[in-house]
């Protein structure tokens, strides 16, 4: 598997979940040993520089992300969750999407004060939840060393947004 | 880290997500890089010896599970998810869980005919998540080959339910 062979697995599907959004399909990247491997490689080597106690993953899909490279880099994994979801003391972060608003939650002992935390996800699109994520990491006294993505949708403006806040952003693909 | 210290990991909520529920709580068990070694391996030891193409991961914490277990198994991963989630084509599978009745889906090219998969999940509660993705999967034409999950509640039968059907059940840790 090569970059351009890996990009063409990503399938676009017209107005999903709701009409005027291009949605982007990673699913096609899981399905063979050969591209999630690939997946894997490309995630790790973007990160193997960046000084890091933990990976927070965005549910869901960067679940998918958050495991590979925790397991990777033997970090630990800490799990930035829809609302409702995580029992126990937790704190909580509302943010847009671009089809409405939505809340993010984390628990109150996911992160020590001072860790370092790489933040992971499938996708960056407005940098919404990106910069919700952020908010709560820091809340807890953590530190955002960074952001991992597969997919960055440049027209929407996520990185530039969050490369104003000062963070470090990096993803495989990229979509003008 | 041996199977106590493991163990002693998992928390235990009260009354969550609703009445009357005692919700175990696996996010201890990822946070650190020894605890999340220590998961990887038990996952991957059950299930070197089963032979599969794909894992079949259940959204959302099972998607952790699968990520691990198709990158060290060097397997296939595809995912199982709540209604309204994948794009394009898709068939879909109702069930009941502990407190509600939910959908299930899965894309229609996410299994190929003939394909054995072992479906992956962190928690075995009464079986109905775990029955409705097996049949997604069997209507694709797949052929579960087994589950694997962290939790098995046994007080709430989900792992006789499964092997009633016939399937293989494997948990690194069990509830009576």
């Amino acid at each position: 598997m090569n970059d351009v062979e890996f990009k063409d697995l990503v399938r676009t599907w017209k107005d999903f979940p709701t009409n005027g959004i291009l949605f982007k399909d990673i699913n096609p990247l899981l399905r063979t040993p050969d591209s999630l491997n690939y997946l894997n490689e490309k995630l790790s080597n973007m990160c193997t520089n960046i000084q890091m106690n933990k990976i927070g993953a965005i549910e869901s899909r960067g679940f998918i992300i958050g495991a590979l490279l925790a397991m990777r880099l033997s970090k630990g994994l800490v799990l930035i969750r829809k609302e409702g979801k995580l029992p126990g003391p937790t704190i909580k972060q509302s943010y847009s999407i671009e089809y409405g608003t939505r809340i993010m939650e984390i628990q109150n002992d996911a992160i020590l004060s001072g860790e370092k935390i790489l933040i992971a996800d499938d996708l960056l699109a407005t940098g919404g939840s990106a910069i919700a994520a952020a908010s709560l990491v820091e809340k807890l006294g953590g530190k955002v060393v960074g952001f991992v993505f597969i997919i960055c949708l440049n027209y929407l403006e996520g990185m530039d947004k969050l490369r104003n806040h000062g963070y470090s952003v990096k993803s495989i693909l990229e979509y003008d």
